[in-house]
């Protein structure tokens, strides 16, 4: 089977999960609105969020098309991927952390977000500018430190350079640690690089992440969109203090 | 198994999408928070988040231990939940489609504390009343019919009176769109007044699930926490345009 894809192409936002997930299994599957064609393309994406004709429509992108399947939300393609790939631990208890996590990181990804839009994604980023400065850098300085913090000490609890987020075994978690490691020092390098110094495991698996045949030759493609300012993670330098 | 529920005592927050299932289910529970004695009150739910002893610490609350397990992240206890006491599908489908659900809620749930907290919850309501009316005013006219549109949109498929978001059947899911009626209706009055009329079938669901004879119970209960302005939904005038 084939998986599809559907997410805002030239971004890697909130898709990027799903991108580096299906990565590191190896799965087949196109990256549908990045195709040219009359099945590809943005118009094939606003057709399923129009919904009518499909039984499950999502609220927004990204969201997978997995046979007859279509499953919207992040972290809920995630918990369907990891399962069926050996990206999950197999107990219901291992499920349940790795799922938790992630929809920890979740909760991260959308306080990035606001740190640009504070106000609203009606408006443009220059017309929110003053509310930005003001919600980024409480965010650097409170929220970046208790995020990583927590994911820091999880890992913490096992040996550097061999233990993952769910233990002893690579999880879609992890994966997605990797790319708030990634976004978070595209957005705030000023900040990551005084962060950082105390999150030493959480970098570690960054970085063996980052080594890993699959991941690495997937960042070398132009499958990987590089990070800009249509994104989710942006660089302002106003808002890295 | 008597399920333990932590969250803060005395509102409704996230916490209240748990009670509002455990209730329903008819399940045996404590929370934990508004018991009195050594082995209750804040200082039970914070040991938890100090986390040293506990093999998966939740970053915050609600969390649920049940036996042996700690489950953190609303939507994730849920889905736990909801399979254990019939309030989710049967099929993997149907589960993956009332998560996906709850998620959007969840991002709705975030996007209503962000109107009265658009720049830190580190800072009082008042040190951002300014940026919160702009928030509020474009989350009151684009982002509530949105979201409502959305449910509504996925009601109007069946036959209002006997359809749930899963079908035919009730599910989590449905408690929690019943708790988002409620909370809009508290902080925005005016505006839901205005925007109810487009949402016959979710304000129908609404009713029905007010109406079912546990949930008729807890409502008119004492474990039934008052809203107020110190949870997630607030009333403040201002910003109910």
């Amino acid at each position: 089977m084939r998986y599809e894809l559907y997410y805002w192409p030239s971004i890697q936002g909130r898709g990027e999960f799903v991108r580096l997930t299906l990565e590191e299994a190896g799965a087949d599957y196109v990256d549908v609105a990045t195709q040219s064609g009359p099945r590809g393309g943005v118009p094939a994406l606003l057709r399923f969020l129009d919904g009518r004709s499909i039984q499950h429509p999502p609220f927004a992108p990204p969201f997978l098309k997995a046979g007859r399947l279509v499953i919207g939300q992040t972290a809920n393609i995630l918990l369907y991927l990891g399962e069926r790939h050996g990206l999950a631990p197999e107990t219901e208890s291992g499920r349940l952390w790795i799922h938790q996590l992630q929809l920890t990181m979740a909760d991260l990804v959308q306080e990035v977000h606001d740190t640009h839009h504070p106000i609203s994604t009606n408006f443009y980023y220059e017309d929110q500018r003053m509310e930005a400065r003001r919600r980024a850098h409480d965010f650097v300085r409170t929220r970046i430190p208790k995020y990583l913090g927590y994911f820091e000490k999880i890992l913490a609890r096992g040996r550097k350079s061999t233990s993952y987020l769910g233990g002893p075994s690579l999880s879609y978690a992890d994966l997605s640690l990797f790319q708030l490691v990634e976004g978070l020092r595209y957005a705030f390098p000023r900040a990551m690089a005084r962060i950082e110094r105390k999150c030493r495991h959480a970098i570690d698996l960054h970085d063996r992440i980052a080594a890993r045949p699959r991941i690495a030759a997937y960042l070398a493609s132009d499958r990987r969109p590089p990070f800009n300012e249509e994104g989710i993670f942006r660089h302002y330098r106003e808002l890295d203090v």
